[in-house]
């Protein structure tokens, strides 16, 4: 069955704290050569049958309404996979 | 700067409560079309510098020793963008 990806970040204004804690554990582990991370959600949505523009309208409105919050995230990606 | 990004899902066999909790809500709001619901992480991982083999294969190593844990999740992606 088809699956819709939808990424959701913390918006790039906004401190990310769980980012912050694993940049700073990696610092402490000694890894070099990232100055970085933020952490945001990856969902997986199982489609039910195919894949057409009705679907992917509905699968970004519930993206942007009820699988993020636009106050403090952005989706950042939507797309199908297999 | 380039970002590698790291998706973490986690396994197919194990439940997702928070994925679950989704799927029963979109359910309850009365989105149809999705059968399932699951949820993982999307690291953005910022590169100091240029990205070159041994920059991926040491974000290849942490994904899989400190971004994820493998008794759980797998390592589903990693991509560079930018």
């Amino acid at each position: 069955m088809p699956t819709i990806v939808v990424d959701v970040m913390p918006k790039a204004e906004l401190l990310d704290p769980q980012g912050k804690a694993v940049s700073g554990a990696l610092d402490r582990l000694g890894v070099d050569g990232f100055s970085g991370v933020r952490i945001g959600k990856r969902f997986e949505l199982t489609v039910d049958g195919d894949v057409d523009d009705a679907v992917l309208a509905e699968a970004k409105r519930i993206a942007d309404e009820i699988l993020s919050n636009s106050v403090i995230e952005d989706v950042v990606g939507i797309e199908v996979v297999e």
